[in-house]
């Protein structure tokens, strides 16, 4: 049995016990931006419920044109005016360079890609690009309530960043 | 009181039961790529738990170049080796157009995006285009099982896109 046969094994059992539909604009009108990281469990690490928050993740938990495209649709169609980026220590993209990872791939496939990988050393200072990157958008009306924090791997506790 | 500090202090709670860290490469070997919509928790509808899985959202759950870095991350740098893709029922991408949005936005801020917003009319139809934006990734090496799925909001089921 493959892995994405277990998970939705599990579903079966989840969808025993669900009661929906909720409604689409989320109720505390929150949009979290966060790493992909498996250890990163938004959900429980914030206590959200389900129908609380637009949750929004990619490797790193950067923001790039897609997560400017993300927290537009959130904040223009949807209502949410306040926005957490969490970032997390042990972080894969403090492991390697963007010249690095892309020399690889285009050894291997003879294509270079031509998107930054996003890498940083820093996970702190890279919070601060991503609030900058944000408040600098045109496309993102409330930037009063951009909070970013470091989650600790070791210890579930999020730092923020001042 | 902010959400943001409401969360925070959920957070706390959190910790108290915390026990890392895990390691950094996904238990299960899989990247989840799923709708940011606040009523899909990706962990409750699927029984990970911490460390399992790579989870990546944005706004639709569709496949951008940003996906294509967190997924070529995840597989070239984390060893994950299966995709399951999630979009839902009542999406917020079915209730508007691009050209209607950038119109908006081009309006309110005297700047149209130029990126793509990624509305869609029938979210098993976006399923399918995720899937071929992967295949034809030449950043992406594994691809034999990239799985997508429909979730119901009314039923918390997951039904798979053939």
């Amino acid at each position: 049995m493959s892995v994405t046969d277990e998970l939705l094994a599990n579903n079966a059992r989840y969808a025993e016990n669900f009661t929906g539909p909720l409604p689409l604009p989320p109720a505390k009108g929150v949009a979290v931006l966060a790493c992909m990281d498996a250890r990163l469990n938004v959900y429980g690490a914030l206590g959200l419920k389900e129908g609380e928050a637009h949750v929004i993740r990619n490797a790193g938990g950067v923001v790039t044109e897609d997560e400017i495209r993300s927290l537009a649709i959130s904040q223009r169609l949807l209502g949410t005016r306040e926005i957490i980026l969490i970032h997390h220590t042990d972080c894969g993209m403090l492991t390697f360079t963007d010249d690095g990872f892309k020399r690889d791939i285009e050894a291997e496939t003879g294509i270079k890609p031509a998107w930054a990988a996003e890498a940083f050393p820093d996970p702190a200072a890279d919070v601060r690009q991503s609030i900058a990157r944000i408040k600098a958008s045109p496309f993102i009306p409330h930037t009063d309530s951009v909070r970013g924090f470091v989650f600790d791997v070791a210890t579930g506790k999020l730092g923020e960043v001042k």
